[in-house]
């Protein structure tokens, strides 16, 4: 058997403490596997004496994770500290200066810098690895980048957050409120205290950035996604999708469009029986369609220890193994520039929640707003009659594009005898 | 760019044409993602004048597949004849004693000969791939060799034949009887004029034979798998599984157990909530559990010629690319001789129906067999009252052992009151 594989761990946390337990715990497993035996050399967190539920007592300590990551003992980096920028980065850089492999599960990284990584790593001839950061436990890098290979891919769609996706299917299964069931979520560990980069639909729109690269072998472009959250999500809209045979999800979804790529994040309705929708809770879900393959999609679970742990240790066997392929499937010289076609030119079915007062005329004034925006009406639904008091009206239409219905709702909005915003929630045929 | 890579393709059928048709027409994507061209260097077929769906008469042709898989101009053979024995096999031993890489779609030879095959293979350092042998388009063969590679998997199972399973959903949509589903299956090109192979549970055994040696590190032992078809499934058993919250499918499972491996393919009761209730139709879902990562399943087209080419283009992508690995993901030398566990020591619930005349007595007879053998009810049904006529008994039980459920079910047969032999589908808590 080759001599062993040199590691370091740059940040001890849940993942990075269950990566050194898993290291341990299957070291026979994974030599056998990888042809040679993986040796801990280095581990580095802001902390050295705060219990973990690995013992790392025994590896050697460094305190600053940047030379860590530059020591020549050193042949791959795992860096699991996470952020944008600062330690994180810095740890990146310094592992491709001293030309070492890197493992990383920084999705927010990635979408901020991972085309300038991805050269900087390829010119430096080692392998910038990311499984992890996308989806946790689900292999979707190595399905999109290597099982799916062979095809032109039209369209990739998921279920990228496990915090949004536990919220709404709650919600829908207890018919309680978005607050409660945030609050909820809090309290079991499956929200942070500040829930914003989960529920406003950041953390999805990261992911998304790097599974479009790695799709259409553009560059990654973060500020090209249209993102938007689940908060105004209200238990009124997930009854009625239930109604209309809908379920809401928040997905990430890119696609090829006329001139460009277009990729956006928002709360979805789609068809109860498509397989997306039986995604369900903390898991994750991504579907990829390709011109020879037809539809793909993988589930399990996107976050957790032990998921994304399963992630960072087959990148670290793939190396191990002598595997190198380019970052994001195409060198990473050669990743073009797509323009990012606007949400304004999206075109789709669309859910309207309006609460109006029950009085003569107010449909007819809602039925001119969209029509002088040509926007086609599927249904039109008023429910329950109260004359002179508030009650939801629900329309869906047919395919229009979201700018004359960003101008419809606001014709609508204007009205007296709208009480409310008005609701919009895009209806996606998947 | 480096140098072309040279490939023969045997057997110039639905797949083999359509592989063909791929690599001419993603000819820069691949190479692209390759980092080198692909060039047909030949193909062999037994008719070369048939007409074929793509253009082949500006390919080298060779009139024997065996000499053309031994010619030193080539560098990848891809076997697409199929079969267990024959040229298919002659095709691929000639290729390896020629030091090339193999790609083959062929599971039945790989369930009869894979560890013979990896052996040599490996021993003349050569790639002997086959993602689309299983599953089809869906890339399960890497998604369990690498990317779930740090785990230790504990069961897989999954839907791996489309035949089977596009009758079971269409006889639950339609309530139609078995034989005239297979019928029109036959008439829509679903099923072969010689449906066996499929409802039989054979082509289901092949797959699963080769996922157990991968996801175990075992020598592939096809004869080690119990295998069951559906041919006796009843559009009554359908109705009843339904009404108690189940699917019918065809499932492929192996598992771990105390002193060996389970393979076993029957038809199975599993939870309609489950996401393998949800794969349906022609479509095939794996489902692999791992101790770190939890469960992933992967669903996809698991046959035509589209999804079939695109898993042998990417195994044909990752050879261009260099990557290599040991065949089921340990050296083939390496891989156990795991004793199979006999499907008699299987424990789990089970579902029973009889035909039984309505008079007094009968269930307690029917009773009396299963307390004899220890047999746990969890509930009886017995459905309509017609004193002296035939009724449908439904029985479901706890957890039993296989051999005591056959032992009480024969005593059950042997019963006057009993008109038809018992059907029973056992019970899966997936």
């Amino acid at each position: 058997m080759s001599e062993s594989l040199k590691i370091a761990v740059a940040g001890l946390g849940t993942v990075g403490a269950e990566t050194v337990r898993l290291i341990h715990e299957h070291g026979a497993l994974i030599a056998a596997r990888c042809g040679r035996p993986i040796a801990v050399a280095g581990v580095s967190a802001r902390d050295r004496s705060k219990a973990r539920p690995v013992e790392v007592s025994n590896l050697p300590w460094f305190d600053d994770a940047v030379a860590m990551a530059a020591d020549p003992e050193i042949d791959v980096v795992i860096e699991l500290i996470g952020g944008a920028e600062g330690v994180a980065k810095a740890v990146i850089e310094a592992a491709i200066g001293a030309r070492h492999h890197v493992i990383t599960a920084n999705k927010a990284l990635l979408a901020h810098h991972g085309t300038g990584l991805a050269r900087a790593a390829e010119a430096a001839g080692v392998t910038l690895a990311y499984e992890a950061a996308v989806a946790g436990g689900i292999p979707i890098i190595k399905v999109l980048r290597e099982g799916l290979a062979a095809n032109r891919i039209e369209r990739i769609y998921g279920v990228l957050n496990g915090t949004c996706n536990y919220i709404l299917t709650t919600m829908r299964e207890t018919g309680r409120d978005f607050d409660a069931v945030l609050a909820e979520a809090q309290r079991l560990g499956y929200a942070e205290a500040d829930p914003g980069f989960d529920i406003d639909g950041v953390d999805t729109a990261h992911k998304l950035a790097i599974l479009t690269a790695l799709a259409f072998g553009c560059e990654v472009n973060f500020d090209g996604v249209h993102v938007e959250g689940i908060r105004e999500i209200s238990s009124l809209d997930i009854a009625y999708a239930e109604e209309l045979g809908y379920r809401i999800k928040l997905l990430g979804i890119a696609g090829r469009g006329e001139g460009g790529v277009e990729q956006r994040v928002h709360p979805c309705m789609v068809a109860k029986d498509s397989p997306i929708a039986a995604v369900e809770g903390v898991f994750n879900g991504v579907v990829a369609e390709g011109d020879f393959v037809g539809t793909i999609m993988a589930e399990g679970q996107g976050a957790g220890a032990g998921p994304t742990a399963s992630a960072v240790v087959a990148d670290l066997i793939d190396i191990a193994r002598g595997t190198s392929l380019p970052t994001f499937a195409v060198p990473a010289v050669d990743l073009e520039r797509v323009p990012s076609l606007p949400i304004e030119r999206h075109v789709g079915c669309q859910y309207i929640r309006l609460m109006v007062v029950d009085r003569p005329g107010v449909i007819a004034d809602i039925a001119a707003a969209l029509r002088d925006e040509a926007i086609s009406v599927e249904a039109l639904l008023q429910r329950g009659r109260a004359p002179d008091e508030a009650v939801p009206v629900i329309i869906t239409t047919h395919e229009t594009e979201d700018a004359a219905m960003v101008r419809a709702l606001a014709r609508m909005d204007a009205l007296d005898a709208v009480l409310e915003p008005p609701r919009r929630i895009r209806i996606e045929a998947l």
